[in-house]
Order: structure tokens, then sequence, then C-alpha cells
């Protein structure tokens, strides 16, 4: 990593999370999930600034009583009005921009843009000006700022408008909607939205998938009526990945050795099908089960030989389609191991508790590890899953994820809609021959490590430039 | 309209259709409605050929009895067996080809191709075959043949190889799916349907947009791979309009006027604001109807002053996302009528009984015509209003309409999913000044007088060549 003295990072989620102890006291629970647990060791101890907002009343304690904070990072944490951000966050980033990006509105029904959905985009709005505005204030002449992901896109254009001396960079964690997906939002948010971002300096995706689309939403007048720059922004592709020394680090840990003990016993000496998914929309948990069911009808020869092993763990459970959606999953996989389960076999073992060292040990396991989401911004488990696997697993891989742009020659990949595709894909990554499989992992890896979160980053770092 | 006795025409729902009356007997209920309805007129009397299929047991009743003859056209009747029509219509083209291109898939959840979904594409398959054979059978050398929407896509590549010497043409009357859309398909049906359709020697399209997306299918090598052409096929656009002096004929008959003298009881000194469809997920009468709340809730000088008259025919109702639209949609009237209904006045009146003349008498009589699909590929009710429309009525018409393309500007155009922008359109068309209106009801007429169902017909015609 460059030298990152003047560096201002914001994200949504800070680097430290906090939950209430039994007496209401806010205790630290370690790096929050997902990008800032990306963020964070990177950041870690080089000086920079991280803007973020206080997502809950256990980050607003550890706030007030200033345990936000860490040697070596100058964390300044947003405290919005709490009407402001549920509205920001829940209705118009998570139940609006999210299933945007990924194609997960069901449209004769959803989304139903009212004038409270209206009132929510103000409040986007608002945090969003929020952010800009301490930017503005704690960043250093020509200071490099790095704006992480959707939930803050329109801090573009208020930077360019307060400081346009500041070398800005966004970076998308999610796939980009298509144009016709953008023309789903009001009109006059969906201008914003992208003449927010067409503010900043650059704009970042995983793949080269995800800027075509954003650049495509400039081809559509609806789209850019109100967007004041001159041609497209200027965007660049910087795939993710995971930090290999690190995780190899964590993947060794006593915990995670215990873990993969139980684990050996949970599968006998039986094929191991894994994932490990929030249960999210976009994940395709239930697919993934429906075609595991294709996979024993088609191929009996698996029958009683494959423990299906999916760490699920629950996600924005205050969305009723997230609660309906897990429901549903449970009632599939009783169904599937009422139908297909004997006395000794549970075809499908579901657990849907966030416990992490499990998850790591179940990677170090797996004989094939299924990622099969409709679309994902890059979807990390494709690549920690072959880093640390002990077993030359095979990896079977949407073509919809942003991961397969690098990993489609090295994987088994599907059309995640197509379950006798995805059933025969299990069948041949189950029954690849051992010195096929042990070839194949090795490039996995090998392509896997190529790509550091180091590499990423730096490269946010080289394309920040002030606003055109 | 061209000489045509040369010309073959194919449609799934042929120019004659069949009830049963109280004895089983077949008995003629008139022209099929939709596209058989606006090409029998074009074609009576021709010596066209026109190959269909049977739909239902009426329709092969009438067809064994010899009731399927109409003096100057040659009506070829298929009979496929029962299972193949019901996979080939209702699995695939109906509840996944339609979904595809109207972007209707709930994608978290459907669709889920399994081997049963597999199976009902090869009954998909087989009837196109059918309609390729009987094609090849019929056709004079070198005959003009026009093979008609989604249900019939593969014959292009059939009839190319069975018989090259025709000069093909197919025209679809949805819109046709963006590349994303169409990946959602099983990748190597996806394929087969675009080298089906690639077969021919011209496809058609109602408007510029569909053309776009479905020629941009053929840059996306995942969609292509056993694609056939060199390089993408041949297309055009040609929009379809109704035929005007039809129109006022039907306009005119007493049936007509009898329902107009209800109307005028039911509405009163009211304005009537009014929509026709089929109930019909891509139609969005829902949001429709709530947008309508919305305008009560902004606008409460409305209140008492309009009817919003729902003419909406039932539809599909063999799919369960049908019925449960219904039901939602029949629960948000009764909803929205408890809420804002007085003593002497109930805002929406729906009625879901398919009847004509009611329709045509009520196109006559609106104020303000809501068109507001979320997709739709022409939308010809937003074509007939304005042509036989007394009282300088108003279109309130959705973007993502193809009749957009000619008449955004002499309509009002929003964007479907916008609760408050399609209330502040229904506003600004019920309070617009008279002289205004005027002047864009006579604009709107001559909009859509100058292209007529001949026109379209023609152009089909004239496009029709070998394949290439």
């Amino acid at each position: 990593v460059q030298a990152v003295k003047a560096v201002v990072v914001a994200s949504n989620r800070g680097p430290l999370s906090f939950g209430l102890d039994d007496q209401g006291r806010p205790v630290a629970t370690g790096s929050g999930g997902g990008l800032a647990g990306t963020l964070h060791p990177l950041l870690a101890g080089s000086g920079a600034t991280w803007v973020a907002a206080s997502m809950n009343e256990a980050d607003r304690l550890a706030s007030e009583q200033g345990l936000m904070t860490e040697e070596g990072l100058r964390i300044i944490t947003l405290e919005p009005d709490e009407r402001i951000y549920r509205q920001a966050y829940d209705v118009v980033s998570n139940a609006a921009l999210w299933f945007c990006h990924h194609h997960l509105f069901d449209l004769s029904r959803r989304p139903r843009f009212d004038h409270r959905w209206a009132e929510a985009w103000g409040s986007y709005r608002e945090l969003n000006e929020m952010f800009a505005e301490a930017i503005a204030q704690e960043a250093a002449p020509e200071a490099v700022v790095l704006v992480q992901d959707y939930h803050l896109a329109l801090t573009g254009r208020m930077l360019a408008d307060r400081r346009p001396d500041l070398r800005t960079v966004h970076f998308t964690h999610t796939p980009f909607g298509d144009p016709s997906a953008l023309r789903v939002l009001p009109s006059r948010f969906a201008r914003e939205l992208l003449d927010g971002m067409a503010g900043f300096g650059a704009t970042g995706f995983h793949t080269a998938r995800w800027e075509a689309a954003f650049r495509s939403c400039f081809s559509d007048p609806e789209l850019t009526g109100g967007v004041r720059s001159p041609g497209p922004p200027r965007t660049f592709v910087s795939p993710l990945g995971p930090d290999p020394a690190a995780l190899a680090t964590e993947a060794a840990a006593e915990a995670v050795e215990r873990a993969r003990a139980e684990l050996a016993t949970t599968v006998g000496d039986r094929s191991l099908m894994l994932r490990v998914d929030r249960v999210e929309l976009s994940k395709n948990l239930i697919r993934g089960f429906l075609a595991f069911e294709e996979l024993l009808q088609r191929h009996p020869e698996w029958r009683e030989r494959v423990v299906f092993l999916a760490l699920a763990y629950a996600s924005r459970e205050g969305l009723a389609e997230y609660l309906s959606y897990r429901s549903e999953m449970e009632h599939v996989v009783d169904r599937i191991n009422e139908a297909w389960g004997t006395g000794s076999w549970t075809p499908i073992v579901l657990d849907v508790a966030d416990n992490r060292d499990r998850s790591v040990a179940a990677l170090r396991r797996y004989d094939v590890l299924l990622v099969n989401p409709v679309r994902d911004g890059m979807n990390l488990v494709a690549k920690e899953g072959p880093l640390i696997n002990e077993r030359d697993g095979v990896l079977v891989l949407s073509r919809e994820a942003g991961a397969v742009d690098e990993l489609a020659s090295v994987s088994t990949v599907v059309n995640p809609f197509d379950l006798v595709e995805t059933a025969d894909a299990m069948h041949s990554a189950l029954a690849m021959d051992a010195a096929v499989r042990a070839q194949r992992a090795a490039a996995l890896r090998e392509r896997v490590a190529a790509r550091t979160a180091a590499d990423w980053l730096d490269d946010q770092i080289a394309q920040a430039q002030p606003p055109s």
C-alpha cells in the first residue's frame, strides 16, 4: 500500500462494530463484515481518515463514550438522526438501490414509488450531504478521497461543488443495473444518482460488465437529463480479492481447527458440497437446493454419498421479502430431506447461525463449492474458498457473479436459473478425476492469489483525481 | 395492401375463434382478439394462406366439422397433441417467453428451469416444427411467409433449412428482452431461440428500442454460441396502428351507442378517467390505482369530481401469478373505494367483464386515458382511444410502451413505477385547459391516423426476403 496518510475513506459501515452487553453497555464485536472487514486491515495504522455512520444504538453509545477510536486510524463517526438513517439505509439503499443493481425487483408488483418513498430519497440525499460535509471539512488540500458503495453515490457531485481540489473515487461493490433497471427509479432521482456518481474524479467496478452497464446508462437521455458532466464519466475496473496471508492465518486458528474436527464427524467419508452465504435474495439459495434435488434424481449414484452443507446466516430480516425467502428456503430444505433422506443420511444440512470459524473450517474441507448467485458484484467466497481449501475442491460458479470474469477457465460455470445445468455441473464436479481436480485447484489458487486486496486499494488511490 | 396471393401468414391463434354452446357444439365467436383480430380484416378475401393452431376443444371440433373455413382465405388449422400444445403455449410461450420479453420475472424466485421445463421446451420446438412443416408444404415457390410473434420464433431456422427459396419475415408483437433477460433462459434454449429468429430473412419490431434489444443479444457470446448467422440478422421497425375506418364503423354501432348512454348515467357530470386492459401483469393496473389514490391525497380538488373506470377483463387465469395479481388488484380497489368513497361517489369502478362494446363506448367518452404498462410491445389502446374519443381526452402514457416512440410529444408521458409522477400527470391531464386539450387531441389523432394496419402489413411484405 502506498502512503495513505492524506487519504480519506468513506463508507456506510465503519471499521469498528459494537453490540450491547446484557447491561446495555456497548462492547466491541470486532471488525464489521464485508467491505469494512476488507478495508480495515489495509488501513490499520496508516494514519488515514475513515468517515462512517453510526448504524445502531450500540454504535451511538460507543461513539458517545469515545470507544470509536483506534491507534493509527482517524475515525470520524457521523450521528444521523434515526429516522433519516432508517429511510436512507433501509428504504433507499437496501430496499431500492440494492434491488435495482441486482435486478431483483418483481416488476409487476414492486417497487411502488409513492410520496413516502420520495421523502425517503430526501433522507438519502441528506445522509449523503452529511458525509460530504464531513469529508469537505476534514480532508487536507488535494487529498485522496475513496468513497465506497451505493449508499454514498451522491457525494461525488456534492464534493465536486464543495471541494473541487480533492481527488475523488467512488467504488461500487455491487453489480451496476442495466439502463432498463435504472429506468425503474423515479426519473429525477435516477438522474440525481448518475449525476452524483459523475461528480467523482473516477468511478470503479469489480468487472468490465458492471462498468459497461454504468456507462451505457449515460447513453439513455431519460437517465441523463440532469447530469452535468460533458461526456461519460471516467471509469475503471479493479477486481477485489482476499488477502491471502491474513486468510491463511485465520484458517489456522485453533477455533477453526476445532470446527474442522466437528465437521469431519458430520460429513464422515461422504463428499461435501458447500455453500457459504448470507440469506440474501441475490444468492440464489433456493435454486441451489432444487438443483441438488435434480442431481439426486438424475444421478442416483450420489444418494447417500454426498452432503450439501449450507452455511446461510440471516440477513436484512427487517425486510418482508427476506423473511419470506428464508421461510420458503427452510421449507424447501425440509421437503427435500424428507423426500430423499435415510436413517443415516441427511442430504442437506442447513445452518443459519453466523459462525465465521465454522465457515472457514468448511471452506478448508469442501469437495465442491457452490456459488450460484443470480447477480453478484464480485463474490469473495468464490475466491476465499479456493485459497484455503485442502481437498482440491471444485468451484461451481454462476456466470452472473463478478468473479467469473477472472475464474471462468478454472471453474465450472453455470447459468444460475437453470437447475438442470446446475445439477449436471454438480455431478461433473463431484465425479471429477483426482488428477484433473488437483490441476484445476492449483490453477484456481494461482489465479486468485494473483490479485490481493492491497492491489485493489492501490488501484483506487492511483485512479483518484479531481472531478472533470 | 399489395397483392398477397402468394402470401402465407402463420400465427398461434387463427382468424376464426369458436366456443361451445350448451349442447357442446362449436359456435363461431367472431375474430380472435389481438393480433389475429388485426390481421383478419387485412387478409379477408385476399386469397392468402393462414396457418394457425387449434387452441382448445371448440377449435378442434370446429376444425373437424369443416367450420374453419372462410371464402377468400385458405385457413390451415394444425391439430397438435393436447399435451404438446399446453407445454408449448402455457409453459414456454406464456409463462417464460412472455415474462422474459416483458422483464416480469421475480428473479430471486422465478423462473426455475428444471427437467420438466426442458421437456416443455421440446414441445415448443415440436409445435414450431409442425408449423414449419405445414408452411414448407403449402407455400408456393418463393412465396412470402409472414410469421407472427414469439410463439413461433424457431420456425425461421426450420424454414431456412427446408425451403430456402421462401421469403420469410418474423414480426415480434411483444417487446424484446434485454440481453440480461435472455441470459435467464437456459443457454442452449436461448441460443436456439436466437438462431431460430436469425433464420428468417428479416425480423421486425414495433419500435427501435425492441429492435436494439434484439440486436444487442447478438453481441453477447453466451447467447450466440450456436447461432449460425454470420452477423446480426436483418431487422426492421414497423409500428402497428389501428385501421381508422374499421374503428369508426365499430364506434358507431348501435350496441356501442347504448353502452355510451349507460355510461353517461354512471359518470354524470364528473370527469372520466379510463383504462382498458387485460388483467395482465405487464399492464400495471395496481400501480395505476395507487397513483389515483396519490392524486386524491395530493390534489383534494378532484375528490368527488372524477371517476376512474377500469375495464379490465380476465386473462391467463390458468397461471397462479395472474390469479393472485387479480385478487390483489381487487383488494386495492376495494380499499381505496372504502377509504375515499362517499354516499354519492365511488372513486374507482372496476369492471372485469369482457365487453368490447362497452370498451369502445368508454373510449369515445373519456377525459383522460391511462395507459401505464411496465413494458409493452406497442399498446393499441393508446392509439384506438385518441382516434374515436369525442371529448379531446388526454392520453397519459407510459414511457415503457412501444407507442411512446410515436406519441411522446402529443401525450403526457410517465414512468410507470413512479406513483407520484403518475398522480401529477393525472392532475395535469384533468386540469388541462380546453383549448390546449383540443389542440393536443387533434395532433394526437393526426399522428395515430398517419400509420394504419395496412401500412404495417405492407412493410412486412416489402421486407420479406430469403434467409441470409
